[in-house]
């Protein structure tokens, strides 16, 4: 099936229109035409060759909504028409431990397969992302969207940005009588100060920059901390619960997990490209403190996810784009000017 | 009450012979005539001033075992002749959320006061340690001992590196059918193997000396691996519960977070001087893995190791001392030239 993409045939080359081909659906498959797909860090990343590893040519985007137009004859639960989603993976070995458990981003039996760069049989060897009309994608990886559909748009970054902080919050047992903090009220930061106040959390916002402090607040925070401010965060010592730390440049970790309770959490879930200086081991010992790390989500805990969000009215605060301005899009991002996302309008596709 | 011990008056002074008081025993006391004290690192630190805010003179040991000579009007558990212990705290401030919950190593209020070097209405104003004769303690803080007799002196231990390994193994649910690592087979390390072994898990020990390697299979470790071999430690990749690693000096923790499974758990117990270098935030996040943190244990706690240890026949391997060995005994323990603890016969204090 001819498809019309947008991607890059290398590291520094600008993205461009691409005819891509997607397969038809097999006995197990769900085409799907997509509507919207979000902008995630990671396709900056990937697409530029900026992790080493990227196979080109590179179609990025894993926040993918969009309508069912064809299944497989073995597919009972979805059919046409049905609004859908795909997130960060399309398929994992599906009989490791981890895979057994429905928590398919940690597959050890390879790996899980990304949206994007990862292995399949399909041409050209390797999966090309949601920067495109449309995807044949195995059922397992499919997950069922039941907000309105006037909010497409702004679910699409849940499939990332949502899971990804959705899936620690939860793990980390975080709901009413909690006292949650957000570091970085970014792309994945503004779902998790959603989220954590959708779950019942008492939540507090860190941000380094003023500006975002009222947002923060209309985002759902009970309260907002500049970390660069040590007196603000002083008064918040050993008081912690959980603190989800959405930032990946390289910072002091220490400053957070000295504002976390006895056992308590600092979760990381994302890879700074410098190390962060090395955290304080007393820090974690006179309080048997951890430091963890979280990846996405499973497909279950991802569908789990969709449902609570749309139970509780929560969407992306978006900047909707056409796909043609992608570039520039990336140039904000980096720059950190974007409240919270971008999305693509995939319809503006057929221009390309 | 006038009591021999064995203290410095400077950082840059050897232990010397001194002469101390003891508190009579007020209603809530415990006095205590000790028969034997382990020799801990800390002990060494905290003498030689090497933490700073060591207050002088110093009295260390903190593995304190002995008989209840006299007992205040209010105590109901113990009476003399009782065998007990005192470990690491002789106090709390007993109202906080950790000291409610038995966790009076993580006490809020002000922090618990350590056997040496802690606050102390007592003469000289800060408290000395179990390098002495005698010492009267908060009944709270005093463990009953159901060890037999002849094995008093190779219980010493078990008041600091016995609970220090045996707490973290219990919070992390070490028990039949877990993967425990124990890195370093020093002081520590060998209890943790004792432990976890008795604790019914498939323990690990890892250690850099190929010397320990017979050694760490009769303390009860199933399979032992050089950490050096890049080799022997690959093959265990992706496998561990958890792992509880002992070794204090700097070095790398990716080797061993590396080897958790998912979920898994890289526990610290010794804080290193220079820090350790920046652990790998994609190995945590890859694996939802965790490094964390662990203090001694709560007095409650330390009462259920040492029962548990008493039914299980676990000690500590140790190599009795004088009293008037100790600094040759530090210098042997700096070269890590003890198998595995020295424990100081406080008989000997009355020649000094």
């Amino acid at each position: 099936m001819a498809t019309k993409a947008y991607g890059a045939t290398a590291g520094d080359k600008p993205l461009e229109p691409m005819d891509i081909t997607r397969r038809e659906p097999g006995p197990h498959d769900v085409q799907i035409d997509i509507a919207y797909c979000g902008v995630c860090h990671s396709d900056l990343h990937q697409v530029r060759g900026e992790w080493g590893g990227t196979l080109y040519p590179c179609v990025p985007g894993h926040e993918i909504v969009g309508h069912v137009t064809a299944v497989g004859g073995e597919v009972t639960k979805f059919k046409v028409g049905d609004t859908v989603g795909v997130g960060c993976m399309v398929d994992s070995c599906q009989h490791c431990a981890s895979c057994d458990e429905g928590l398919e981003q940690y597959c050890t039996g390879g790996g899980f397969v990304g949206t994007y760069n990862g292995p399949t049989a399909d041409a050209p060897g390797h999966t090309l992302g949601g920067y495109s009309q449309a995807i044949t994608v195995s059922d397992k990886f499919v997950l069922k969207i039941s907000h309105p559909e006037e909010q497409l748009a702004a679910v699409a970054p849940l499939l990332c940005a949502g899971i990804t902080t959705y899936s620690p919050l939860r793990h980390w047992g975080v709901g009413p009588g909690k006292k949650v903090g957000i570091v970085g009220i970014g792309g994945l930061g503004h779902m998790g100060v959603k989220i954590a106040h959708a779950m019942g959390a008492h939540v507090i916002a860190f941000t380094t920059s003023e500006s975002k402090r009222a947002d923060a607040t209309v985002l759902g925070a009970d309260e907002v901390i500049n970390s660069r401010n040590g007196e603000e965060m002083a008064a918040h010592a050993g008081s912690f619960d959980m603190i989800l730390n959405t930032v990946a440049a390289s910072h002091d970790l220490d400053a957070f997990t000295g504002l976390l309770k006895r056992d308590g959490t600092l979760v990381l879930v994302g890879v700074p490209e410098h190390p962060h200086p090395s955290p304080s081991v007393g820090t974690l010992i006179f309080g048997r403190r951890a430091i963890a790390g979280s990846l996405i989500g499973g497909i279950a805990e991802t569908q789990e996810m969709l449902d609570f969000c749309a139970e509780k009215g929560v969407t992306a605060d978006i900047e909707m784009i056409r796909i043609q301005q992608i570039d520039e899009a990336y140039d904000r991002m980096q720059r950190s000017d974007v409240k919270y996302r971008f999305v693509i309008d995939n319809a503006t596709l057929v221009e390309s």
